[in-house]
């Protein structure tokens, strides 16, 4: 008998380890929901006292493959650079968990997930979630596995704002955190083209108000232009220039055509045509929803949300990055001073991008490695 | 009987003065194009020495009512403030021109004329056109309004484009110059951008290919996405900031749903409804593809460019403008004086981003007033 989860899970089956949930969980919107799943990786090995766990917390377009070549792109793990054996975040020694966010599509519950009441996919029907809600989800999960507090939780982009989250939301849980390149909040201009990539898969005729599951048609055109759009907001006009330029395709002239004429054209074609094939549009929908809520000032200040917070916090953003812009960081530095908070900061030269928190950043790496280890050394792990 | 451009053609019948071209124009494609319409505005009076002839041109999406209300809008001309009697282009002194480009959608031939050959829209079989076919066909206007030389040519983003194209291309027939908000060449990250808002055109299926003007509907929500992220690129993070902020539209809770409810996004939405209104889908095409292509140095530098070029500049940037931020301003006055060229050349401090050009700045008036009074003055006008 053919799986129910069969036509619209994108994990293929066992691929990764899945929790339910037993209790309800409890949303911001103040509705609740029942059967949640938390699909999630594991690496290393829980110490008997239970003081080496790190939760490593993943983008708005990525997932708990953090490590091993992913199931579905077979593609290398998105901080495989970082985690594993004798590596930074080294598994010999720490017991590293990942989990996808609720709202996604590799296995926690999201939009393409379906209904327990229904037996049908949810599509618009699931609440509209927050960072919050996520964080909520994966504390459920580390009370599963047995630990009370976390040595660290890290993470880049919307993984940051996750573990800011973790740190404002369970201050007892957090013995260290370190946001990355992100932000305490989704500034106007964050939201707008966040907004533009929502319109752009709604004006997809396939996307039927989100219930396209049982039709087979996806409203894949949508989502390729909405993750073009961002794809941009992720790169730095540094390295637009250096990788593309105005280098034309194939050709030595243009060819008075609308194909692709340009690299950098063919590039954001093919970063739009291969997501689609990963990603379910609903989650985009969710999960970028989800972002632009993000505000952790919470109508108080920012100071005010830490004020209970005993974490040591590194926080690490790059010149280059202008879609959480280092003076974002600065600005979650100076709540955290406020507070009384153990703060580093560190402001990486990288001409990357915002996206070089998933690059070879070397000054990135021994930035976080040393704090890492003064972390662990000071908790005796 | 029915005019055959009523379905196609925005623009009302009589709102513009229209010139049909005798010869063909010969395209920087190659190709040549048969029956082309210039549609155009003139203010003042020609001098009887026809000496005190401005041309300015427009930007991407505006067009030739620089001056009136529009006829499809009702809004404002887009340089009413500027241009008029006893303004700074003041049309008691010179005698003001301004044409909607080739390609354009305001009665000059675009995509959606009717193609004398056939009878129908031209519609994709219109060939792709570059700034000096736009420029080229302004020409023949002006050659037609019996001009020898333009005292001036101004023009602010795809405009200052067409300036720079003039001076290049022109150089005996362009007294003096105005490249306002602008650039010598597209940017990857200007490609970028612009092809993001082609393939959510193309995206449409009711762009057809292009072929859409006979089946009476048309690729708004295509066109409207296309609009939505374009328009992030003309403001600045500033006055997103200053005019939206975090501001929720209508209520004092985020809404937990999908509709907008941060007032940027509701401005967005509003942008992107109102667009489709006033420009067809196809135009936006053509365009967007002629300013990536272009391209001033030619293969060459822009230094030689403009060796043979005799005329005065100025150029101006807004401090806040991402889109033709001031290096890119800075670059060409390098060359120009590379060239011995006399230049002017001033950075306005502004926080409006790279619509700073259409929108009230006293300072960015106070030099062009002052550098056009100087221009007249040494030409005895």
């Amino acid at each position: 008998m053919p799986s129910t989860r069969e036509p619209y899970c994108l994990l293929p089956d066992g691929a990764s380890d899945v929790l339910t949930l037993t209790d309800p969980l409890p949303l911001d919107s103040g509705e609740t929901l029942s059967g949640v799943q938390v699909a999630y990786r594991t690496w290393g090995q829980l110490n008997a006292a239970k003081s080496n766990a790190i939760m490593i917390c993943h983008a708005l377009t990525a997932d708990q493959f953090a490590v091993e070549d992913h199931p579905v792109t077979g593609k290398p793990g998105w901080w495989q650079h970082l985690v594993g054996p004798g590596k930074l975040i080294d598994t010999d020694r720490y017991f590293v968990i990942c989990s996808n966010v609720l709202g996604g599509c590799m296995g926690t519950t999201g939009p393409s997930s379906i209904n327990p009441a229904t037996g049908k996919p949810y599509g618009l029907s699931l609440p509209v979630i927050t960072l919050g809600d996520m964080v909520r989800a994966q504390a459920r999960l580390v009370d599963h596995l047995g630990i009370d507090r976390l040595l660290a939780v890290i993470g880049g982009s919307m993984g940051g704002m996750q573990v800011l989250q973790w740190a404002a939301d369970y201050p007892d849980r957090v013995i260290a955190a370190a946001p990355i390149a992100t932000a305490s909040r989704h500034t106007p201009q964050n939201i707008a083209f966040h907004e533009v990539g929502r319109q752009a898969v709604m004006a997809d005729p396939a996307w039927a108000d989100g219930d396209y599951y049982e039709t087979g048609i996806r409203p894949e055109k949508g989502l390729a232009v909405a993750r073009m759009a961002a794809h941009i907001t992720y790169l730095s006009e540094n390295s637009l220039n250096r990788k593309f330029g105005r280098n034309l395709q194939e050709r030595d002239k243009v060819g008075f055509s609308f194909d692709a004429d340009f690299q950098v054209e063919s590039y954001l074609r093919y970063q739009g045509r291969s997501f689609v094939d990963r990603f379910d549009a609903n989650s985009y929908l969710y999960i970028t929803r989800a972002m632009d809520y993000f505000d952790l000032a919470r109508g108080t200040t920012l100071a005010d949300t830490y004020r209970a917070c005993k974490a040591r916090f590194l926080l690490a953003s790059f010149t280059t990055d202008w879609l959480y812009p280092t003076v974002e960081s600065r600005h979650i530095v100076r709540a955290l001073h406020a507070g009384g908070a153990d703060v580093s900061f560190v402001e990486i030269e990288s001409d990357k991008g915002h996206d070089a928190f998933l690059l070879d950043e070397p000054e990135f790496f021994d930035v976080l490695g040393g704090w890492l280890k003064s972390v662990a050394a000071e908790q005796g792990v």
